[in-house]
């Protein structure tokens, strides 16, 4: 949190339970990160990362429990929660999936109408948010790697994650510099973004960070929050 | 719903989930009934009925999550959360246990200092939440029987559950017009209540509340929300 | 128990706990009734009826732990487990997906190769449990309507359930005598089965299988277990 | 596990999960390790730290599902259970309640009367699995201090852990060759064990048991799987 703008927590379901909830949320205000909430599937062994057949009630319902678990923290802080990014198979459905991410469109509209919905820049979860009426942000993905379609190429496929701190760099500063990205199939494509994603998981996360700030600073770039 | 003045709904820890909570606040709230938040250690195996130590840390932000799931829904809906009840086992204890009812006391209060604690009339909770500031309802119960000292009487000990609805409203008629209960020992007790809880898995729940009401009416009793 | 000849009994990951696992294993050694593990997704909010993309590791580890988590408990009173039956959304996917099926089976397989894997009738779990050397049970269902390829109608369909204890009768009637349904389009199609499914969630489960014992009996049919 | 000569494999409950046992049970049989089921509370927030209030009949039937889950994957892959140690704050009441201990004694003799029961030495466990008729092993530990009683000092006391690989390694040296440690208070007390317990979540787990391991072979003294 030293080094980054915003953060998305994790609200119980995936991962995280009310204590690191509460701990990460005084934390985040401590250093004036802004603060996301990051639902996800109710699914505490796959970390969320596994599609789940929800009913739209269900989805809906799950939305808005999460959201105001979190929000209610931040708040009881004197803090404001200031977007919502769902997480993992979730983020992932809400992609390509114009119901799903309507229904989360909806339920983040129906909590809040001034919050920021984060999804996958050019995405139907971005249409959706749009079409509901809330403010969006465009995501792009430091460390992994697009197909031609400017999806996220899947975890379990070879290539979906760029290891080395220099490739991701070079993807970062390409999509920051001339909003474009060399997809896996090695053809360059305009990606236009408003955030850039670093996983707290990436074992190179910290090193990653430290070394895109600086790259930012020598061409006189700087990053904001939400 | 169509008998009583308030609901306790429960918040996914010890029972319920996302989408049965958002479908009985939109029931409570259709029939005019008044919402309090129900909060339960995280044990859905045990439903809530088995104590858990908790570390203080954990058990304050297990209620400021739960409490705020449920506040959201209500508040999505435009009505407003009256009040908190803690469930089964971490009722009981925080009637007995003064550290732990400030622990809750002091996190509905950081939550919202205009909601009701509601707890055991006569108990350490109702101290506690007097102390930090909010205001206190002394709850009674139709169909259980108390200790000597007005405590429950443990689930598992023999006649802990008045199994007849005539014996529970007469125990409620009693509360009510003379302020005083019959106890276990068969000795008469002054208790002084605010609310009168009725279970709604007690098998007989609907025809207590209903002989209740018409009792009440008889004597021109009238009954009020929180 | 006192009117069928096997029980599916769930292991803990979409309903059940141990408790309740030790409990209905006893009652169904005493009443001499056949038990079979019914294990399904990790999902107690949605009780297993939702689908999961589980990856096949995942999937085999969670059958291999839920089948011995029940198989535990039948030896430990001297009996032995006869059948697996999987549940929910995972007898549905494993109904029509090979290689579903196949992880499933061969988990089975691993566990005791004498165990009888049951599943819809002309299935794939069907032909993935004969593939690997398992004995089979073709299960048909007394109160589902079927589709013209004889799946089971989804439950969130019109007409999925036969509302009424004479349909669901004339149709395990037609089952047994003739080998044949009438599925949803009105068509009648042959199937053959070994077992016939009663929901013990069913309003008028009891009822049905009381009135279908009757109408077996007038015919001078007998029923066996596994 | 290239250094330790049994392991503890935790069943679900407060921690592990099918997938993590399955691995995990196949590398300690690939490495020769003898395997112990580890079963604890129905809590993973609190990862089976936190004292839960089990009836009796719910214990019992939580070690029976536990412990058979993992016996389950071992004999799959033709291996043999040897032992079950209970976990963290269950492992602690059991030291300490003879009733307690008796419950889970009872459950591992009825799975099966061959297996190994570990406590902590000196304890009512320890009482308790010898009075079923158990073979037992009294288990000391190589980073945690002991009170004057010979129970562990309560992890939230200051002094609970031994932080440094000496402390640690000079704690197994005293026990393994004078049958004693020093107290936290100070005192030489007599402490004879069959097993010495090293975390896999204490940071310097692995130094410490390459270091103990040399210490020992320069006394030559071997190490045996229970």
């Amino acid at each position: 949190m030293d080094y980054v703008t915003s953060v998305n927590i994790a609200c119980g379901f995936h991962a995280g339970d009310p204590e690191i909830m509460e701990k990460t949320v005084k934390t985040a205000m401590k250093k004036g990160v802004s603060i996301g909430a990051h639902p996800g599937y109710p699914d505490l062994q796959g970390f969320g990362r596994r599609a789940m057949n929800l009913s739209n009630e269900a989805l809906r319902a799950s939305m808005i429990y999460q959201i105001n678990a979190l929000k209610g923290f931040v708040e009881l802080y004197g803090g404001k929660l200031r977007h919502v990014k769902p997480h993992g198979a979730l983020y992932n459905l809400a992609s390509k999936n114009y119901e799903v991410a309507s229904i989360i469109a909806k339920a983040v509209y129906d909590i809040d109408p001034t919050l920021i919905l984060m999804g996958l820049a050019g995405s139907e979860m971005i249409k959706a948010g749009e079409a509901v009426g809330l403010e969006v942000a465009a995501e792009t993905f430091a460390d992994r790697r697009y197909t031609s379609e400017l999806k996220l190429v899947p975890r379990d496929t070879e290539g979906a994650v760029i290891e080395t701190v220099e490739g991701s760099i070079k993807q970062c500063m390409s999509m920051i510099k001339s909003q474009s990205i060399v997809d896996i199939n090695g053809n360059t494509k305009t990606l236009k973004g408003d955030s850039i994603c670093i996983h707290g998981d990436n074992a190179h996360g910290i090193e990653l960070v430290k070394m895109l700030l600086k790259a930012l600073e020598q061409e006189k770039i700087t990053v904001e929050a939400l």
